[in-house]
């Protein structure tokens, strides 16, 4: 069985440790396919926040507590860049981080692809996945904002980390997808795919920016294998994150039906086959698309794996 | 009073604390050209070893008793660069000294020249004292070495850190030196001097690739100011480093007139007018040099600064 996972933030990362346990029971065989859409260029050095949340969450190299980074992070590096007044001070990267992010960079400015420095640095963390990022290319998530400073894009990071969503956004666009390629590897994975999942990552943020991709969309909405979703929403409320106020940009309610019905039905030109949602969430009804419940907060791995058993039952 | 020093290294630095000491009692301003012919591109980042002790040392954030580096460093990137196989592995950038490249290297890939990052990193600092690099260019010293590997030019730093200088060497290349100029306002500062030091540092790898400079030599020969320098050699033995493979790989003697006779005397198309030396060296001659003895140990700040008027009163 070949399992492919759309999939970004960290509770992405959380839903692959089930996926993978999942796959590890039934002898499957997984496929990530990651945001790149958060990834920005810090003091030089190329980050990719969504594929590390991946590689340290299966790794074992996570914060646990945090949710994001690495277990056991020092922060001398920060603390020195803020002494020579090193702009931008809003985002802080961890030592034990930032040696990932030298690795990465000093790989892509030798001419090596994201996916290719990704297999590099799996090599050490080892996740039992198959990692890939949605392109090779740059794109990045920028949210066009409008407060007393005029109108403008900001990088999805200063909009997230600096001004935690809270400035008014009329929309987000993704910087660079246009002449974006999907990465070596992803189109054929969705198409020798027998599932495909969706995360319950943040639909606007982590997971339209992979379907931004040209020909990615169309790779998993004309492929051979059914798609089924996980709500991120439980309950009229993200389990972490802002997805509400990303929903909100978009005018979507923030719900279970609510995201559902963004990802729209695949019969009629969405892309899922099935949605699986929270037990309180039982009722929602997407049109053209097969809902079930089940429980949805991940708390441990073995729950996790129970949540990908019933999203697979929905094939 | 305009006092130029030529410096590099360790002893150079803490050369520099007294040059400091003594200016500031005299009213006198210093320049300091330092050898950039150390630097190499580590992880992607330009270290500029003997411009941050510099700037450590005169700073206050040098470590007293590596020499090198910065006081109360810690080593987390260093590991981890280390669980990801990482090369060179041989060069362990601490976390604290790291920042600095992060911001070096950042402000270089925007176009600036390395004088005015180290302007820049001088702001934090506040060295007393105007550093400027010998040259904006790329000017690396390379030992040429021959071994079972056979004949092959390595970076100075990998002759020195990863083969603690013990391996067949034939000689030192400062590459890129043919093309190179010397950075903004070296020039000018040594034609406006009323004195030149040449640093107690390395003469072979700390000085010379200084002077290697097309221009640099020519500009402290010919300029206004007498040049002094101060042995790094003390009976024999050099004080700190390994001054004495460098000069053997020149078939130089170890020795502080063996050094002078290298710098040579001025009149006879040398650099020297007065070479100062220990007391155990007393005795020694350089032809058309006047030389004086001092206690060279610079145990302190106030040592220091001693052996620095003692230089003087050889102008």
């Amino acid at each position: 069985m070949r399992i492919v996972v759309l999939t970004g933030g960290i509770g992405g990362a959380r839903f692959l440790l089930g996926v993978r346990a999942y796959a590890r029971e039934v002898g499957a065989e997984v496929t990530a396919v990651v945001n790149v859409g958060d990834d920005l260029l810090l003091h030089g050095l190329q980050v990719c926040p969504d594929l590390d949340s991946v590689l340290y969450t299966l790794g074992g190299g996570a914060d646990p507590e945090r949710g994001w980074g690495r277990v056991g992070e020092t922060w001398t590096v920060r603390s020195e860049l803020a002494a020579y007044g090193a702009e931008p001070s809003w985002f802080g990267l961890g030592d034990k981080d930032l040696a990932t992010h030298l690795v990465r960079t000093t790989m892509l400015n030798a001419g090596y692809p994201l996916s290719q420095v990704t297999e590099a640095l799996a090599a050490r963390w080892q996740p039992g996945v198959r990692l890939l990022p949605a392109t090779d290319d740059r794109l990045e998530t920028h949210a066009v904002v409008e407060d007393e400073q005029g109108r403008r894009a900001i990088h999805f990071q200063e909009w997230w980390v600096r001004h935690r969503a809270d400035v008014p956004t009329r929309q987000f666009v993704f910087v660079g997808a246009d002449a974006a390629k999907p990465a070596p590897g992803v189109v054929e994975a969705i198409a020798a795919a027998d599932v495909v999942l969706i995360a319950p990552s943040n639909p606007v943020v982590s997971i339209a920016p992979i379907l931004a991709v040209p020909g990615l969309r169309d790779a998993v909405v004309g492929g051979p294998a059914p798609v089924v979703g996980v709500s991120p929403i439980i309950g009229g409320a993200p389990v972490r994150g802002m997805a509400d106020r990303c929903l909100a940009v978009l005018g979507v309610e923030c719900s279970a039906a609510g995201v559902g019905g963004l990802y729209g039905g695949r019969s009629t030109g969405g892309l899922l086959d099935g949605w699986l949602v929270a037990p309180e969430d039982a009722g929602a009804v997407v049109p053209d698309v097969t809902v079930a419940s089940a429980p949805l907060r991940m708390t441990d791995e073995a729950a996790t794996a129970a949540m990908v058993r019933a999203a697979l039952e929905l094939m």
